[in-house]
This record gives C-alpha cells, sequence and structure tokens, in this order.
C-alpha cells in the first residue's frame, strides 16, 4: 500500500496535492531527496536572464559543460556523458552495453530494474542482509559481479544511504575486469559526503575499462525539474553507450545551469554541512523521541523502520494531511511495510518533521 | 562537405559561432526551423513567475499536458504521449515496437534512420523522384508498407515541405492495417499549415490501430531549447511506447510551457499568416531574382536548388560570414551539393537573406 508514490517514486507533488486537498507551497517534501537550500540563487538569476535562450537548439554535443566537468574531475572531456537526468544515463548504459542479466543489488533506487526489464535484460537479484544495513555481503556482491554482465551499486545507496569502502570498490572494479562484466556504481548523492570522507573511484578511473559512474546534478543542485545528469567512464564505453542517445535530449536550461553551478563553491559547502549537522540531529531525534532504528545512512536522507503500531502507509497518510510528505519505503524489494525514508532538510523543517512524527505515532493504530 | 551541420542537423549556433567568429545576437539563423516570432510573450512571462518550480520534479506521467492536448485534439489522454521533444518520440516508437525493417522515404528528417539503426533495424529506402518533388510515388510507398514493420512519412516531409493528400493518406493507413505494419506520420510542422487546409489522420484515427501521428511543440512555438513533442495513437499502441519511457524525461518547464501555449490562439493565427505570406515572398524573391529553382513546401521552410556555379556548402561558408546561416542539404539522401533550406522568417529578416543571398551569387565560383 503506497500512496503519493503511484508512478514508483517520491516528489511526486501533483499526486500529494490530489490527495491531500493542499498547493504545493503548503507541503514540506521530505518524500524527494533534494537540497533544501533550492537551487544557488546566482543561478536562478542566471537562468531567468538567458531564458530566451530557450528559442535555439540546445548544443547536441554538450561542449561547454563537457569541458567544465572534465575540469573539474581531471578527466577528459571524452570520458564524459551528458544526461538528462541521472535516470537517461541508466538508460543509455542498459541500452548500449546491451546486457543478458542485470545484478541489482537490493533494496535500490528502483529504476535499475525497471529500465533493465524495460530494455529486454533478466534480473539477477541480491538482498543485502539486515544486520548489514542491507548492504550486500562482500562474498555475495563480487559473485554477482562474476554472474552477470551488468551490475548496478548505488553508493551511497538509496534509499539506505550506505556506502562502500574504497577496498570494496577496488575489489568489485578488479572482479568486473576479470569477469568483463560493467559496473555502474551510482554516485547520484555522493556529492554530499565531504570532501575529505567522500570515497570514488573516479581518480584512478583509467585503471577501469569497465566501470561507470554515473552523477546527479538535480539532487545536490536543487533543479530536479531541468533533469541532469552525466556518466563517467572509458572514452571507448563513452561512444557506445552515446550512439544511442537522442539527438538534444539535454534541455538548454539544464546545460546553463549545469555550467554555472559549478562555480558554486560556497554553496556546495554550506550543503554539506546543513546536511551533516541535521542528518545528526534527525536520526539522533528519532532514535531518543521515538525509539525507532535509523539506518547508518551518509546521504542527504535517512531509512527509518517504525516500532510502533503504524505502517509507513499509514505514517504518510497521517503525515500528508499535516502537509508532511514522507517516501513509504514497502514497494523496495527486501524493505518491510514499516520502512520510511525521509530527505534531510533545514533545521526548522527538520524540527517540524520530527514533531509531526511524534504526535502522529501518539495517534495510535488507527484500526 | 557541411560545415554549420557537423552533428547532423541545422541550428547549432555554438559551431556557427566558432566558425564565423560571431555572437549568437549577430547571427540570423535560416537554418533551423523555428517561429520568428519566437516564443508568445505570455508564455515566457509565466516560465519565468514559475522558475522556482525547478526544485520539484516534473510530473512523471504529464497529466496536465497530457488532459489539454486530447482537449485540443478531441482524443482521450490514454491516447497521448508526450516526449523530450519529437526526436524522443521517434526513438520510443521504435524502441517500443521493435521493427527488424522500418522503411524510410528519403529526403527527410536524418533521426529516422540514425535512430532506427541505433536501435537495430535495417532500413528500406524509398527515394522519391525530383520530378515529383521528391515526393514517393504512391504504389511505390504503398510497397514499401506492404514489405517493411515500420515506415516513416513526414507531412509536410523535412527538408522537401511537400504534403500527402488524404486519398494518399488513407490509402497508407489502410495499407498499414492490411500489412500489420506501423505508420508513423511525423507531422511536427503541420500546425504552420491553415487549418482550413491542414490535412490529418487525427480526426479519425480510431480506425486506424497501426497509425502513430508524431507532433512537435518546439517548431511552432519557438521552444526548441526546452524540448517538447507528443504522439498521438491506439492506447494500446501508447501504453507499449511509454513502457519505453524514461521516467521524468520531460522537463518541468517544457511541461508549463506545452501547458500554456494551448491558449494563444491569437499567436497561432498571427505564426500561420506570416508563414503563408512570407514563404510566397520569399519563394517568388528566389525564383525571379536569382532563377533558382524552389520546391513547393507547405510548411515554415524551403528547399532550394542553385543553378549557379556554386555549391550549397560554399554559398552557406559565405553567408555565415554576412551573419546568415542557411541549411545547407548535401548530406539528406537523394539530394544534391547544389541544395539548401532556408526556414521562413519575418519580412525584414527575409529581405536581408534574399539580399545576402544575391550578393553572395554574384561573387561568383571562388576556385
Amino acid at each position: 500500500m503506497v500512496y503519493i508514490e503511484k508512478f514508483g517514486h517520491g516528489g511526486d507533488l501533483l499526486t500529494a496535492r490530489q490527495l491531500f486537498g493542499k498547493d504545493s507551497a503548503q507541503l514540506l517534501d521530505f518524500s524527494a531527496n533534494i537540497n533544501p537550500l533550492g537551487p544557488p540563487p546566482r543561478v536562478m538569476e542566471l537562468l531567468k536572464d538567458q531564458l530566451e535562450s530557450i528559442v535555439h537548439y540546445p548544443d547536441p554535443a554538450h561542449r561547454v559543460l563537457k569541458q567544465k566537468l572534465a575540469g573539474k574531475h581531471s578527466v577528459s572531456s571524452e570520458q564524459i556523458l551528458i544526461g538528462n537526468g541521472a535516470a537517461e544515463c541508466i538508460a543509455l548504459a542498459i541500452l548500449g552495453l546491451q546486457p543478458e542479466t542485470v545484478g541489482v543489488t537490493y533494496p535500490c533506487f528502483s529504476e535499475y530494474e525497471q529500465l533493465a526489464r524495460a530494455f529486454g535484460a533478466s534480473i539477477k537479484p541480491l538482498l543485502g542482509r539486515e544486520e548489514n544495513d542491507f548492504k550486500p555481503e562482500r562474498s555475495e556482491i563480487l559473485q554477482l559481479i562474476a554472474n552477470t554482465d551488468l551490475v548496478f551499486a548505488g553508493h551511497p545507496n538509496n534509499p539506505t544511504g550506505v556506502t562502500y569502502s574504497k577496498e570494496e570498490l577496488v575489489e568489485m572494479a578488479e572482479q568486473a575486469e576479470k569477469t568483463n562484466t560493467y559496473l555502474i556504481i551510482d554516485e547520484a548523492f555522493i556529492d554530499f559526503i565531504p570532501i575529505e570522507t567522500r570515497i570514488t573511484l573516479l581518480e584512478d578511473l583509467q585503471r577501469w575499462k569497465q566501470v561507470i559512474l554515473v552523477r546527479s546534478m538535480t539532487k545536490f543542485y536543487a533543479i530536479p525539474g531541468l533533469r541532469l545528469g552525466y556518466m563517467v567512464a572509458d572514452p571507448t564505453l563513452i561512444l557506445k553507450l552515446q550512439a544511442k542517445q537522442v539527438t538534444w535530449s539535454v534541455n538548454q536550461l539544464a546545460l546553463l545551469a549545469g555550467e554555472a553551478v559549478l562555480n558554486e563553491k560556497e554553496y556546495e559547502e554550506a550543503t554539506i554541512t546543513l546536511i551533516q549537522e541535521q542528518r545528526t540531529y534527525v536520526k539522533l531525534a528519532i532514535e531518543e523521541k521515538l525509539g525507532w532504528r535509523v539506518f547508518p545512512g551518509q546521504a542527504n536522507f535517512l531509512l527509518v523502520r517504525i516500532s510502533a503500531d503504524i505502517t509507513a502507509a499509514e505514517l504518510q497518510w497521517r503525515m500528508g494531511h499535516k502537509g508532511i510528505l514522507i517516501r513509504s519505503c514497502s514497494m523496495y524489494q527486501g524493505l518491510t511495510d514499516q520502512d520510511f525514508r525521509i530527505a534531510i532538510r533545514t533545521e526548522e523543517e527538520n524540527q517540524c518533521l520530527i514533531q509531526a512524527l511524534i504526535e502522529v505515532s501518539k495517534e495510535g493504530n488507527p484500526s
């Protein structure tokens, strides 16, 4: 039973508005994992100023943004593919590499399975164990890589927020090379991790011909309505995936925004600090005031298991009527109908969330 | 030999800027077929006002725009698929229907062949005859439909601008039904034809289970940078194609713009009148002042054959240095290196074009 996830995801404000009879301004959205600071103000100004550029086609080769990202990551432009959201990147990987079997580590972002099936692959599932915070066992994921054509690994993983260690990532990449399997590491939420503790294969990506890193620009920079993501991989792989991309699939304003956000160093630091602090606050508050289990996520969201006589769906329903949207997680393979996910937002908003959770939990079982 | 079409299309201003050392404001773009009036001012205002909506995900089901388009065309919402540009619609048709052989009537929009090949189909070509303005022979296109799994027909066709009669369209649709072939009628430019003379299968589409109409909203409403197109077809077909669409592939501002442009009746009429008048002017001016052949197109562009000692590529090069971009057509199968295409723009802009063409043609052969 889900309410706002009728299309498989959080952040569906139209459905929420219809369900709860509120307009968007009255809804506090913890169901989508978007930077609560909103887009950088300078970027919004630029988009306003450059709005008239929509009268022209976007650059079909994304030349300027590719170059900027290449500079940022110290890779070549040929190692980058810009996508219409990370979701298009994932789709292009499947379309371009045509895996027969796709390894999926559950619980995870539902698009891995959905897109793999849509484009004709069969799924080999690997379920993380609860006692390991749903992170797949080392030996099991290496086996999955050996036994499939392509494996998805979220890092940090959605909806758990857990990450792999450098040793684990290297071991996975080595296994991918050895067994001729593509390894897609979905780093859509990695920018929320402080640079000092951020672990990625990006720095020595040239060692790995089978590894593709997927990044999103819509979550960290709060522009999900524009759609923007990218991939970093070996140039020959990139060419293969690019061949499946529809011309102009990345729109002009997304390109402009992508180019502009890369200058926003202060905004980046403020975001990371805010998320760190507030994630600690929200985790402790839920553990202490509600006694519910919070998984040790490293991203801008937290997975929570309710230990009370109420389902996540019912909690979502009641919270929705208070104008607060949470993400029910019962549809994630491996999770239960007591699990929900919340984004980390600003201090004030998080306090509202905690207050509302306490109120709703005290109302007890409705049936 | 082409200059600005290095990525296969016109309208590539970045390449043009690099080639001709001018900025966008100094370039008059006749190489992309965009409404010269620009986007409706009220729609631009709305986008400015609603820019902050990019902080939310777009509606993954495109509910509001689907409903509005369904109302406009007197069809059901279930008959409509909204795409990230008409190009995504074409890609989804191929991905969803998985034709082994695709019939392409040349010369035509290059994406038919490119996307069909990208997604594994083989091409059966049909070349229109020059004496018939490159429109395929009736018997030949019926045969093509009989012998392939899917056929593309531009109506009006790009780059020729020629259209089919109602009888021809009905005959093609009947053949498609009879031979179990999908018929994709690309009506991306049909909105430029006055409603009184606009011929389409839309009104009795429920008769045809194999026919898909593709429409673009970016050309007529001058928002190519935002990307927006749609398809109309039988609901079961639409479901099949939708299953291949990447979630959120249509961005929030495209949806907002799409909803808003449908109220712009005066703008629509002004556009149609302008294009009609100016197309007549440009055609006559080229025929009379340059003596070149202009094909009898019905859209917002014209195909021209140079009868002078200069190639279209050379013409493009010289015009580019005057700040005017035209579309060289040598890369279109069936056309020659003397063919070029120009968009119809405003009276003043068209006069500039004609003047520049006259000047350049007088310079004679460079070699």
